[in-house]
């Protein structure tokens, strides 16, 4: 496979999983500075790994969703809130989710997490 | 409900995922000074937050592997590989989340959580 | 001891630390999506382990402090700077424990926590 | 040496590298309660790292970015980018870090990293 | 005060705190490629900030645990147990750090930090 | 480009910097499980970001060390020191970075990257 269709493809299923203005937004927010980061993000995350179908794209929402909350990367967990809600999560699903955080990884990353999710959650209204 | 009731149903569901022997063995390893410890697992995490049923046992553990990676917790992450096969998870789904770790925290985390699973995989065999 | 006479002590606890109106808005904030892990908080984290009393109330804030400021938890680290004053710390007790982070988790670490904790000093004059 | 010359060597690197007026701030910024810190970064990290001469000062730089992006502190990453400016390192240099950083600690690290560079690269303008 | 009697000053509290023994072992283990570092660690760590004396040196060592086992540095952990029970720590002391560290850093972090305590507090009697 | 031509252009320069049988033993090590892992080190890592030519190797393995020693990635830091040496690096040059590692990591990280890198260096004389 070419390269620009691997691009291709995983921008596909980035503007399916959160809008094309959202993904718009992403691509330009950095200018030519952000275009090979942009690159990595649609060929080879969303264009190789997310088009994987062995898990339903629930499941793949609720791991990062977990990995997120784990490394303290809010402003990515947003994101794959987001996502995780185009994809057919609920919010008890990912509350659960976010107590296992609370025991694994401790409250402080759980409290971080469930503020984010929290908004999120009630901008999807 | 009684604490030690939680306690109790949390001990259950625990040796229904790792297996007696197992949990008997973790449990004793550090004695009295692993007793309060022991109390937090059996109670709270598995008395608790493991015994929610929003998610399916296999989902949870989906999201356990992709928490303990992302921190590069390697002895909880072979705990928890092992519970994931006991719950019903298929190699290929382990592998589908660690490829979602190589690109969200990296290969080198990526890069050990494979190895701790290609153990506990060839071990279940 | 049933879980909500945990739940009970651990609350009192809180607020004896933090005081009524501080609690009550964190134990608010998220609405019903928070109650589960303010449930953790409440009966697992203060009427547990914080009920423990072979320490005194301010060496566990300090170790709370270091412990915040090594995994970067700035929001938490504040909120355990206020117990530590009301425990009793110093200003000069907390700038000790700062500055072994200094050198044991790296300045930039130290850098934050100190900001955090310069904020609330004056907050607390 | 007397550890006075060692602080007043930092000192005098750290303002070529940042400017007297930024050096001010940040020294001033935590009045007393930041001295010690002060200190420790004037004399140990400018007096002594700093000032070891086996690499040039844009390499160490980089090495800063690579650092801070990986552990996640976006205000001391903030500070190096200004100093890898002042060093002489190009945009196109700090990107290729960041790229690396994207590879080989995530996304989403690369994300944040690079969010902090464009800000500092349009500020440098 | 000259930099070499501050790090005369270090090596006699950390050779107080760890034994000559332990103290020569570790400052000889790499070699002239540990020295610099060794002298960070002399001069800096135990010179300047170990030997400040507001907080008793107990309070300290219980505050390096909960932050090397929040960072996941286990054999910086190992030592500064051996310290810590040095410095008059109980192993019931030290265990009541090591649960708040379950509840705010998670159980793999405690669990870890449990058993290099076991190791130590063994090794102790 | 074809994604595979990425692959081979990754994996030549792969085996230039660490020779052909460290590669085909690290490629082979996990088996199929590890396949689409070593596919993104290959194509993605080796082929696309270290294929980028504006920084000089031996200053990309600089910033990777500083890299991995913040994380905390023991094994992958002894892999990019290895490829230090062969793209150039000096002794002292990867002892700089890691004292930089000391001051905005803290001790600990530092320890634990001298210890591999004079590990590193031994064997590589």
């Amino acid at each position: 496979m070419d390269v620009q269709e691997l691009h291709d493809r995983g921008l596909k299923l980035r503007v399916d999983m959160f809008g094309r203005e959202a993904v718009s937004k992403r691509m330009s927010a950095l200018g030519d500075f952000g275009k090979p980061l942009q690159h990595i993000v649609n060929a080879y995350a969303y264009g190789d790994v997310w088009s994987r179908t062995v898990l339903p794209p629930a499941t793949k929402s609720l791991a990062m969703i977990a990995m997120m909350a784990a490394a303290g990367h809010a402003n990515e967990l947003r994101v794959h809130l987001q996502g995780a809600l185009k994809n057919g999560c609920s919010a008890d699903e990912i509350q659960e989710v976010l107590l296992l955080v609370a025991m694994y990884c401790g409250i402080p990353s759980a409290n971080e997490a469930h503020r984010v999710a929290a908004e999120v959650l009630s901008e999807g209204r």
